[in-house]
């Protein structure tokens, strides 16, 4: 894989230099560490005006919620749809916070695309190489999450799909694979993030919520990622994770958020880097 | 998993006898074998018609071949598109052979339904639950490929998602699950394929080619997939397996599925079924 | 891998034809069918001598039963020690069985040795290279399963190291490996015994309980073995499975295992082979 | 799991505090970062000399050597035996270095015991029960290597077996497990190390070069490694990596480990920890 790869336009050989995404005034990738909080699902009005403001009284920029929600069983709860994508917006422009969500399927992009700031892409349709194409001809970033069962390079060539698209603002998403250990939810591949970084050029950021499914480790596994050269964290909290409608065993209740930022602060000095929650964001509406 | 499953329609407990599905006036499930057979994709008109005609005169009712086909590296052959789907129904006429082909994305569902008789959904896309979703309200057979990453409970789910739309004709499709030996393609995994028989009703077919991903071991898989309970076989053929566009390692040269065929009726006998292609089809046009 | 093996006396380069191994009159390898069948652990003079009987009434030749049991608890039962190989020996010589048990350890050799014709190899051994060393040294056949972590070229390579040191009496048994589908206890790789089979001239039989932890896939688990081209099978029974000490969800009541000899049969009959347990044994004092 | 652990002696709930093991002065758990560096394999006098006398100037209190090297295939380099373990001894002298080297199996015992301040189970032997029995009467620390099949539950059972024997000084080291993505040679797995930790009051070091396979990666995998939570690091050096017997790819070159301490003291800072390198060792013959 390594001399000859697939891929030519994510890798470091095309472009060695780290490429920076510029979204709202933040920076992705370099040399500052960018911060992605919120609920795995928006659930409630209450719920995301809760989350939202604590996270943006933190300096946090960005939130997360997912509005359409991919989950196992058709039974479970399948996100607010377009009533969520409205509440996100409206939280947005009340806290100043950047959005982030999912665009599950191609049909959903028209109704997605005006309410984010960066278009997800989960874990399930990582090798949707349909949807990627088309992906790659919008004007958004685009988060594009690692398969669960995807090799490093099989990750590299997603993203060359969008690229080729000509997106160039590609942000790669480290969230665990699946492995025979399921002490984890996922084995979160810190190793590979950091040969994906040689590799490649692009952002990679790192979710330690999904890949661990436990609150307890994601102060750990938050250091570990950024340690070992993760631009940015994306991390689920919640206002009452005891009665969250999906995820709540991983999400962070909201103070513990407030205490962990240290932690992570101490390690982007020891890497060399700022912290984008320290940074005053520029008021943009969407 | 197995004392309160998350599935209801696909389960046992809902329907305990076999489902049989009549496609074309063969029946997947129940005691008769059914038999697909033809290339990764559609190349050109003479290769699919030389494949076509010896596929027919075996007896095979069913022809595979892709005409949007998933690729991990966006530089490899994508298919012909609608162009091999025109030439999938030209030899469904011209042979008297039922088509089963991919459909990649639900916003190609248009352009591949009338050319084939069993919409599948391939492996990739088995956690999209949009998608699944949106299959679900068609009114033509479904072929669930499992996912490479998916457990047999999550594969189930997935089939639920789509009986829960109101299609009940969906055939699952056992092709290998991703493992940390690369001797083969992926790890076939028939004691999965027998459990799943044990707990859902939905007829359950074997596609030894991606699982293996070399030719020499197609007759060995095959013949070890019906002896697990499999209710068919997918397998590819290809009338030049050393220039195939796709898969060509994989690909059994055509008079390879000839000589196996006696290999498979035996073990027919021996689970006490019958074989498709012995049995003379009803000409049916598309 | 298979275009240059790093394994030489194991492959099919060096010896074309299949290896029979002859033990006690009945042939493993080559157009034989053969079996083993016996409980994971001895536990007492009543349970053995139980199973013994119904085992030696059904013409199986051989008897497993661990007499040293690695568990991976150290509170759970460890097996009887030596007080398990005697009880070995006795049902042996009263019903004319042969016995194959785990040596555990090189230091248990001594003590094993005596009292089996079959040295057993467990799946955790496999990659001890000083013990499979001091194992090829020894005149009795080896049995040598795949451990969980270990791809077809390890496993080969594990019987190298067996045959270098002069014993070429080994048989490889597929036992199932480690994936994240935890819905079997491991995942039978029946594609990949078929690979064995063709680079190696090496018997393999397969365990259809250690693969799959759960009776009702015996039957199909050991069909589909023995389609894809399985030397023989070795399945755990038990004379009361509900209360065993250990693996009792996945040891056939006594009277399974008579229900699924004809299965096997009809199997063997579509292979071409004979079955071991159609054959009467000679008689022989261990 | 995690409510009701099979272990005990290993488990929090039996010991809150950490466990912190002296070995010749050196803490091992705590508030410490230990570090131990050296060869894969010992291959000379030349060699063991270069290498310990630059590990030595640098501070770092502990040499790796393997004398009887663990190798899948029978015919690659296995270790100088008894000769590497009197070279180890003779460089533990010269240059006041604690030894760390490999039992491979019990009947070695006697020979390395004598040469060694640790006692390393290598992962291929974390599931050899009798062997961790033995182990756990001698009186020595032991360094216990997390299978590469291994759930973290299991490898705590491991150490049990060690602990219930009476020796409470077990290290755990985590090495990558075996997974389906070999862009790196195994998956090092630090939210399971953040969760063995959560778990157990054992320290629990990293080892860098067996995860990842490349030395290119060793830095970004030693200082997530830390920031985990990893209570010191396990670093392959070599004199000569180009040319080594075994493991060259992921062995450093000696200047490059001159060249990472200081990121390794910026982690230990922002953790809260100091590192042993940076003590002056006490002056002890083996």
């Amino acid at each position: 894989m390594k001399d000859s790869p697939l891929y030519k336009l994510a890798s470091r050989a095309h472009k060695s230099q780290d490429t920076v995404i510029d979204v709202r005034g933040h920076r992705i990738g370099g040399d500052e560490i960018f911060m992605i909080a919120g609920p795995c699902a928006v659930e409630s009005e209450e719920q995301i005006h809760q989350i939202a403001e604590r996270i943006s009284n933190l300096g946090i920029p960005f939130l997360r919620g997912g509005a359409h929600k991919p989950r196992t069983s058709p039974y479970n709860f399948q996100g607010l749809q377009e009533k969520g994508l409205e509440l996100l917006r409206d939280v947005s422009n009340k806290y100043n916070l950047g959005i982030i969500t999912e665009v599950m399927d191609l049909s959903l992009l028209d109704q997605v695309y005006p309410h984010t700031d960066i278009l997800q892409i989960g874990s399930r349709n990582m090798k949707n190489y349909h949807f990627l194409k088309e992906l790659g001809k919008t004007d958004k970033p685009i988060l594009l999450k690692r398969g669960m069962d995807a090799t490093i390079e099989e990750w590299l060539l997603a993203a060359e799909y969008i690229l080729l698209g000509g997106n160039e603002e590609v942000i790669l998403c480290e969230r665990g694979i699946r492995t025979f250990d399921t002490s984890n939810r996922n084995t979160l591949d810190l190793a590979g993030l950091a040969l994906a970084k040689e590799l490649s050029h692009l952002p990679i950021i790192s979710d330690p919520s999904q890949a661990t499914g436990d609150r307890k480790l994601i102060e750990a596994a938050s250091m570990a990622s950024l340690a070992a050269g993760a631009d940015g964290l994306m991390i689920e909290v919640h206002n009452n994770p005891e009665v969250a409608l999906s995820d709540g065993p991983q999400s962070l209740f909201l103070n513990q958020l407030d205490e962990m930022l240290p932690s992570f602060e101490r390690i982007a000095t020891a890497v060399n880097k700022t912290c984008s929650w320290n940074k005053e964001p520029e008021v943009i509406k969407v």
